[in-house]
């Protein structure tokens, strides 16, 4: 990892654009070299064009860089896409045509058959999909932000044989991104439905905890989701609730054990944005909490907690995670760290 | 209903106790005659004695009336027990073998077999087991704030043959009363744990579901139900996503038109605080929310929405209604109303 | 006030819109008969053209009505412009000359020397204005809703001589409209900045304490004014602290009693809108509070609280009243009240 | 700085123990040698004996630590109390003659004449006061938080002529320690009122302000204040708006730049909590922000924005700090690492 990467930013001027920029601020590896927005915005300095809405301010270096646009020449190996589905899909099309390495955080290729959907963790042997792609450069998908935390808890129990599961979602506001949720709906509110989000949480886990078969597809695991997506009053981090129905008989204290004891290839390569532990177990009785958990390991792990029986489908459980981070722009960072310690750029 | 009957509240001066005097002002029927609080405040002007914490104004006639100890001779038909569970349980007791007519909002005689656990539109037959208690008075109880919500939506549905259930809430913060929760771990955040409320929801909803048989004994629904209970910041309105499984192959028209079409005995004797509707299916794709919904026919009337089909159970749906009226104060004024409409006082 | 007054609403399919709707259902004098919107929504059904965000339900009789162009001939005695400034300057004028009493919710036309910026428990005789409005129709506007709480906390303390204040506003959510704020902003969160709302606290009470002189033009009042104005996380109600610098010698029972003693000619008219006590004293410590006051009266008294003496100014209080109803429709309508009641229309 | 110094914590259990704690985790000077708490904790180990509340999760190395009973042998150079007004005053005169150096956050001697009440940027000088102290050990105490916000922007401008001032606070939820204050009374509210809180903003700048006179004695500096104190739904971070009357005329630059450029002891010694800049002033028009701004330098530097003129007294802005970290913890802490470094322990 020690060679630096030049990076560029589609979308750099929306909310998920800015998690870009502030999450490689710093970076051991990649540089921010080029920052690609709207035409409207092209041709002004960052700062200018900007309406910076982070809690955090915005990295220096990214102040006096020129807006590009998409069609421009970009000097960067490695391009992430913050773009908005529907803009995303051509463009990013477009860019692994012209050669760049591209990864989204958008939905419009995550089913393409040829395009992993990917989490590190989960499913590392999936990115070997990307040389299955007809064109110079590829295109590599981070899940949905519920869709990857809940998958992330998922994982550990595979070998206990996961069949199906109930799971309600309580948002973070930080999801919908800038300007968003109008206040006036959240106050002291439970919005229950966000567009097109029960799915994604519906389908994408499946694809994610698939085995990539012999013919270089991946086929699903053959397990049965139901959402419930609703928006709550929480800045950062999305929880849920799961009801998980297993094959195997176990005890608690094995699921347990699965979640904290799981380690994945991020963490035998030591990647830069890797959590040391991906999944931590809360022994207390009303924890995890979006707002006191979402930080843990800079936001890149996921917090589960209250592990009980269910006497409809076998187990329940609550699990909470940062959206943008993990489920966002450090999710699709720790893509590309994975891409290049595995060889793919 | 024409004769006034005087009224004494147990448990005055908390936040249920003052929820009560507040519904209770202006009543048809009900004239406060006597507030009952703890040994600490007896003696004193209940305006003195008391904290007010409700939105609403305290009413005037309340203010000046005297603070007076369950162990006085109350002139008072009718005991509204306000009191905290455990507390209540003796002294509601006591009260029905001193010949009082108690209805309870707390949670110690609910499961007593000659002790209706009563929702005056689902189970009103159950009033029937107060001939069965062997004191000159007796008691009646509401159901946990939650569980009336859910049963509400469960009753119309219950000739569609009710299997199983996954239930997720989303509490209000009025829920735990006052001071209740500290708000440094309510702000922005979801708590995914309320000390000892999801055996209620899981048990209770049976007991009013079931039928009430010949040897004067209710027999409990067969119905599962596994519930996950969370606080969010919302100041009232219980809210709750339901996955439900029915032994009927039905459409969703029939299951909207089985809620929209809900009438019982408080209907049809047209009580003062009955709604109209006792539950509305609301068309909108993202309704019901507590914060607009709750005050749905002064808080008495349940709202549902989203009903769509659920691949692991058959239904899934989202519920919000009135924790502090429909589900506790509001709900055993009710009950009291239809004692007396039916004979019973 | 017996004859039926036919009304428009401008605007209607925004929030303030939506909120003249739902003040005049039910009213006994108004009906509303046209609903004006922009070109895109002309021809729909209101229910179609318009997203309701009220927390109150669209009354049944609008979700019919046809939305209507400003330009197309409107049968209504009476309009309410719900209008943004900008827009509403040019309309409203057009309105006036084609013969429509028009009151006004917008800034636009608030300092034209002929036209009333009216509370009318304040300035009622300023409604005189009109006739020197060289149109068939005329225009009378209400206040800034920050303003128009100040205000009416102002006017009883008018004769102890009102010299300077400094105010620092608690502004709300619903004060910016739909989709206004953005929850992103709001959340665990006080932004202390308003668009063009300090200018108009600093600017609009010196006209409505003003005196009509005999040449048919208001003379401001001479008071200095210092206004800061934030945003905080609560739904409705602005609230404000106050430091307040009198020409006379008062004690704090004076002052009291002032507020609590405020009549005017909307009382003595008994409007329908007309609160009975337009300026109610708290004497608890910690009133008002925005959330709990804010309905009084059905949202048209403001509340005044902690009043104690300011080592730099002379007196310090606290003051909360509803910004959409008492800041902005309800204001507009009890204007129309009082012009009809005063014989203007 | 290089000598590790043996803490004890007073109040260790509550939230401003646990602030203390939390802070002083890998702090290059201290270590926590002994956590004392009331006599019903005594003997306890500290993970067992105390509801952690902090978002941050509690230090390894304090979770087995005995707590221990004031009355002890406390094996420590320095002793923070965190402890309750009422309860601290007398304890730490105790502790002080048994010969500790006590940093105490409690206001019972922050009015004593030879206890500095200190800010080290702001009156570093007066921590030769302690020297007047009669016994062995000494006391030395931080001001109140919003006190120590608004003296923080107002040290930069006592060149220019302090005059009087009026300021009107927005506190968080975190300054009311836990559970504090009720979530329904915060929830979408403003409460404006806070016990004792207004008199101590009244009073302490002007003694942080004032000069050490050769008898050894504080002249508080001649300043008039008047304060509203006012709790807002936000977790962490006072914010104030201030009016502010100079003696000197000056233009808006002189005083940015006052505030910009101030620098003082802290900076000089590079303290460790010390910020590089302590005040730190923001051009968006819309800033400071509370949720936003609070953790600037971890939380020890104060964010100022907004300024501009004010027609009653010449200057108004608007100012945000945190409460728990600059306003608390982190305060009493740097004084003691001040004392340190100035050759006082």
């Amino acid at each position: 990892m020690t060679k630096t990467r030049k990076v560029a930013i589609l979308g750099a001027t929306g909310a998920v654009g800015q998690r870009f920029l502030s999450l490689l601020d710093g970076h051991p590896t990649f540089r921010v070299a080029e920052l690609v927005a709207s035409d409207r915005s092209a041709g002004k300095r960052y700062a200018d064009a900007c309406r910076w809405v982070l809690n955090e301010e915005m990295p220096r270096e990214a102040a006096d860089l020129p807006v590009r646009q998409a069609t421009d020449d970009l000097d960067a190996d490695v391009v992430f896409s913050a773009l908005p589905s529907g803009t995303a899909g051509p463009l990013e099309s477009e860019l692994a045509k012209r050669g760049y390495a591209v990864f989204s955080n958008a939905k419009d290729h995550r089913m393409d058959p040829d395009v992993p959907l990917l989490i590190p963790e989960v499913n590392p042997d999936h990115l070997a999909l990307v040389e299955t792609q007809p064109t110079d450069g590829f295109i590599v998908t981070d899940p949905n932000c519920s869709a990857c935390v809940l998958t992330m808890t998922l994982a550990p129990l595979a070998p206990l044989g996961l069949r199906s599961l109930v799971v309600t979602t309580f948002q973070a506001l930080s999801g919908a991104g800038y300007p968003g949720v109008p206040s006036l709906d959240s106050v002291a509110n439970v919005v229950p439905f966000i567009g097109n989000e029960e799915p994604k949480i519906e389908s994408e886990p499946q694809r994610m905890l698939g085995k990539l078969g012999p013919d270089g597809r991946v086929v699903a695991a053959d397990l049965a989701i139901s959402a419930t997506a609703t928006r709550v009053p929480v800045e950062e981090g999305h929880s849920m609730a799961v009801n998980l129905k297993l094959d195997r008989r176990v005890d608690a204290s094995e699921i347990v054990a699965a979640w904290n004891g799981y380690r994945s290839r991020p963490q035998e390569l030591s990647l830069p944005l890797a959590p040391r532990q991906p999944v931590v177990y809360r022994t207390e009785e009303n924890r995890p909490q979006p707002r006191k958990d979402w930080p843990r390991e800079r936001g890149m792990a996921v917090s589960v907690g209250r592990l009980r029986p269910d006497p409809i489908l076998g187990w329940k459980y609550f699990a909470s995670g940062s959206n943008t981070v993990r489920g966002a722009a450090g999710g699709s960072i720790l893509n590309a760290e994975l891409a290049i310690a595995e060889g793919y750029l």
